[in-house]
């Protein structure tokens, strides 16, 4: 398990990761998904001090995608209906230059397992698959969709004294 | 009971199994339901191993069906608006040619109970309804909705050595 | 408090009883509101054997309206917007010819605190208001939208010998 | 921190402190939150009493606005988009020739530690971040919207003697 000091990227898996897990459907079977907001906060924190932010989802829903423009993330770096996950991470690794175990990624099923074994930091929530959790270097107290990765960006930047909030940077950037 | 390896198919019931009961009305009265991510993963890896996946709901809604075509159930497996659901267990077993004793049945009330009596394995989610429970063989730990449909597919296809994750396949299916 | 045997009909607030409260805003401010399956499979049975079922709610959202509907309530026993919930609970009262200590009423906050002492039966979900338990005969154990207003419907009617599920006559009616 | 007797003004923090923190983005990104109907309950009462009651958010979307003026809050007292919160309280207060001390203040991220510092009473969620937490008065037993906000606004105007519900006056005003 690489050091939270040397982190240098953020990637995540979508669905029980930073959401409960739950999906909604429409009448047409559009799928709708609930975020939180102290997630989000992490993520906005994480861009703005420079970090590549990943996002490596099966989902192919195009909300996934508004989603996260608002929060900094590139839309490059967000994978939709990624099958093979392991692809997608070096693909986003390989982008920004980094190698995979200076990035952290976090991941609740069976097809991220292969990720969280390779990447820097590992990090299952507290209500992921057993096959997740195995594979992964932590296993958070939090569940999906409840700052599980709010929690591990803050202990990265915390770790590295780049955990503070400016508020005219902040105004200026969203 | 029958035993875990003995299982060939899979049939539930939709409202408090496969979503937590809830049920958001919008101002045509048009119904949406919330899924789990977890669930919807272990659907497809039966889909993809060749179990005959059913659903068997009172809800009226085509949500539901476009749902769980996204997850590979074949349309004419879900029943809508059933009513009687026995009768619907039945078609769904004869269609497939398979005995009623071969297949896993997950229900959480009343209307359920005869079917999770006559399943080769009933099982009732946590949060069942004591009609539900006392029909049923088994009692998930988990309530509707947090995966205990996935808890009890992923084990009857792990007894049969079927639980394997085969990312290429799987990309080639969904 | 009236015995559960001598119960005659239903009535209940909305928001915190068959919902937990929560109410979802879209971007024009039209509300949505989460209701529960087991609730409405209690509302159905109670229709089915005759009880009146009336609701009585602050809310005006038409959704409302439409949700009970399929569950068998007389759209003139659904009051929307009502203000002064105590007028609405004596008019439903008097419209079925019943006394109103012969009608079960659930409420969770300070406006159902005057019904909820004129009851024939007061319930208050687990998580009312102080107001509300205290005006009430029986704090559930279960708190709004979590099938509270089932579990006493069902010990009415189970009290009643009514608690009978025939799928012939639920079919032929929903 | 002043005491409760001595409130003559309410503001809040919308997401993690009158929702639970979840945001349901649709596929256009467009967001949309959930509140809780105890919580609405109290902001009547206090502007039913003459409180003038501010929201103070991050958030952008209109229904945010559409929620709360339904609720009786003045839509100058809603400020979107506030990303430097201290701003937006400072000019909440001036508008209604308050002092900051005498306004009670409920926040749960980091944005929020200055107001909640500055506030007459600081108010936190259960589930707000340490740095919300450590710079506020008081930490709520309940987390954000399940009711944290009802809780102290009703403190406050009982402390005042104002927590009496007049079912005319609420019926002409809202």
């Amino acid at each position: 398990m690489t050091d939270l000091k040397d982190i240098k990227g953020f990637a995540f898996d979508v669905d029980g990761v930073l959401t409960d897990g739950g999906i909604m459907a429409d009448l047409e079977g559009q799928l709708y998904r609930t975020y939180d907001s102290k997630d989000g906060f992490a993520v906005r924190m994480a861009c703005l001090n420079g970090f590549p932010v990943g996002v490596i989802t099966g989902g192919r829903s195009q909300s996934i995608r508004a989603r996260f423009k608002t929060n900094g993330i590139d839309p490059e770096d967000i994978y939709l209906g990624s099958r093979i996950k392991m692809e997608d991470f070096e693909d986003f690794c390989s982008r920004h230059s980094l190698r995979m175990d200076q990035v952290m990624y976090f991941g609740d099923d069976v097809p991220d397992a292969e990720v969280l074994r390779n990447a820097g930091i590992g990090v299952a929530p507290a209500d992921a698959v057993d096959e997740a959790k195995e594979a992964a270097d932590i296993v958070s107290s939090r569940p999906g969709g409840r700052a599980c990765v709010r929690e591990y960006i803050e202990k990265a930047m915390k770790a590295q004294g780049k955990w503070i909030f400016d508020a005219q940077a902040y105004k200026k950037k969203f």
